[in-house]
């Protein structure tokens, strides 16, 4: 029956991937997950589809989720990310294995967005069971390797702590309001509306210096004394301990110059909890790597393990690549009998050869004519 | 928040794929892509959600299709199949290319099924834009490599075509009623199912001999004669003309011992119009290759290109696998001097190897009782 004009179309934020780019993001992917491998991460995958009880608990309005009911009226979710399904899969699958795990991912991902494609190919891996900051340098250092595999016109990666944040709050003492309207601005790096909210609010003229100043520490270590001026908080001492310690450890990977430390990183998943980074890549508007420390997930599903991982948005790196040509097969093959044309393109395709067969009989003008246009290297006509 | 029991589980039909057998997957998929791409098909992926009205024109009750609406209200269905996204994708996007399109894919199907899995990985072809009896053979024939890559214990394709079916019912004159519920035991194999329904339904002496003996027809050509001798209808000629040729050719590709006549397959999408074939690996109840010409489809999207392909079940196959190892990392390395144990590990993985850390100082017995447990083949100790 003939489509509709929908029928023709495909849904907002999805896309069909086309053969040249197809072949850079399968590249990429490939050359990725054989780094994860390199640092003895292995793969696994979860369902597209997971209950909502798993994703969402206590379901909230508004969220940027793609949601179905299966045929027992259950809700059910397709994947926003992969952190909390291998959380799930871990907790009931994985359990007693040998810690830390190591896993690794290539999945898609989906989320109603304005701004990202609605679908798109995340790579990640996920470090299961280790509290100890070097899991966080191991992590970053390996996100900052990965991008530095596909990434070619270079990258930056910004690291912070959960703890930061609300070690500061907790000295200000400022009201739960103004900390959530804070808090939902510095998610989203509205210095401007930072501003208005700040002065706006008749606070004293310690704690509007110290809201006004955070946004903006983005840097090198000596940063983390100037916070340690501000507050003795014990929850911020930690963060900065561990800020040190991880730091100090990305130089000995080796990848210290690709990270600054940027102390008004606040992550959207609400499971972090402590070292959290994100990076990005001149062009894109938003990180095309989230990832961070989450402590608490795990419990969650039963077992109370540690954890830390990150996730790259691939697509989103991908569009930025110069584009390139998918490999054709290299020899276009005609003739007039048929059955020794097959016979002889099979030979070749046994020799490793890539073979394009004519299907129909041509005479070497339409054949040279046809292999020009397809961009073939050598025609051969079976006799 | 604590997941209830429901959040713990994944939904009906869903599974997790850990490491093993990911491996299995990957590899095959890797091997089958490989020989997709020497026979000159070209790496796409359509969208995981199209609109249902390119999937389904005329929405079905008691379809098997996961659905949804989107935020505009519009159905949408998670791909059952890649057949109609594709010919949606070269309808739109890919017009004016040069014929035959050869196409290929990998990509996860989903589909409410009590028999199989609800989600599986597919791989497949499609050939758009030739009608030639060789474009049937060629896809054929592809079928039969691709699945001599992966399937360890043998494999059997079942070759038939939609023409026998119309002609021989044309022949009978049988009612459309008879005709629907003949077709639908056919198409499921329900011998003693066709055996009452042909007996109960009064049919003269020859109508219900050829009803009975067309679901045996199965083997080699010689049958073919029989069909002839049957009706002399010219769609069931043709038919019978198309699969002699097909047959010949796939003796030319070196895969007839692959191939059997079976005049009594019918495939379960509609859109079938030609050749078509089923294979089938022992262990497994149902087909794990479905495949054949279909030349309207395309019409339905604009151009009206004729086109043939098919589509591996290749989750099936992995399940019927020996089970395999996924790589390790070869190394585990520890010390107690957490920045030498660092460098000493980069320094490693530079040279290519696969390196696993410790997180935690350890000394050497723990080490190499943890090493142990693990499988690593060398313990490395950095002094």
């Amino acid at each position: 029956m003939p489509r509709s004009s929908l029928g023709l179309r495909i849904p907002e934020g999805m896309h069909d991937i086309l053969p040249n780019e197809l072949a850079l993001q399968d590249q990429a992917e490939d050359s990725v997950l054989d780094l994860f491998k390199a640092w003895a991460y292995q793969k696994i995958v979860t369902p597209t589809l997971e209950y909502g009880a798993c994703i969402e608990p206590v379901e909230e309005e508004g969220d940027a989720f793609f949601k179905l009911f299966d045929r027992q009226g259950h809700v059910l979710v397709l994947r926003p990310e992969l952190t909390t399904p291998i959380a799930r899969m871990v907790s009931t699958r994985m359990r007693g294995g040998n810690l830390p795990l190591r896993l690794c991912y290539s999945a898609d991902v989906y989320r109603y967005s304005k701004s990202h494609k609605q679908e798109f190919r995340q790579v990640g891996v996920e470090l299961v069971g280790s509290a100890s900051p070097l899991a966080d340098a191991e992590v970053i250092a390996l996100a900052c390797e990965a991008l530095g595999r596909i990434s070619v016109r270079g990258f930056q990666i910004n690291l912070g702590h959960m703890g930061i944040f609300t070690g500061i709050m907790d000295e200000l003492g400022v009201s739960e309001t103004f900390r959530i309207n804070y808090q939902e601005k510095l998610a989203r790096k509205d210095f401007v509306g930072i501003e208005r909210l700040v002065k706006e609010c008749g606070l004293e003229g310690r704690v509007q210096e110290i809201l006004l100043k955070l946004p903006h520490l983005h840097g090198t270590e000596e940063m983390l004394g100037q916070v340690l001026e501000w507050s003795q908080e014990p929850i911020l001492i930690k963060a900065v301990e561990v800020l040190r310690q991880v730091y100090h450890y990305l130089r000995d990977f080796g990848v210290q110059d690709k990270v600054s430390l940027d102390l008004g990183i606040l992550r959207g998943f609400s499971y972090y909890t402590g070292a959290v980074f994100e990076g990005y890549v001149p062009g894109v508007g938003f990180p095309i790597v989230e990832g961070g420390r989450y402590d608490s997930l795990y419990g969650e599903f039963g077992d109370d393990y540690p954890a830390t991982g990150f996730a790259i948005n691939l697509k989103a790196i991908i569009e930025q690549l110069p584009p390139s040509q998918a490999d054709l097969a290299e020899i276009f093959i005609y003739g007039q009998d048929t059955s020794k044309v097959i016979t002889e393109t099979q030979r070749l395709r046994q020799e490793g050869k890539k073979v394009e067969m004519s299907l129909v009989p041509l005479n070497q003008g339409e054949a040279e004519e046809l292999a020009t246009r397809k961009g073939f290297k050598d025609v051969y006509c079976v006799k």
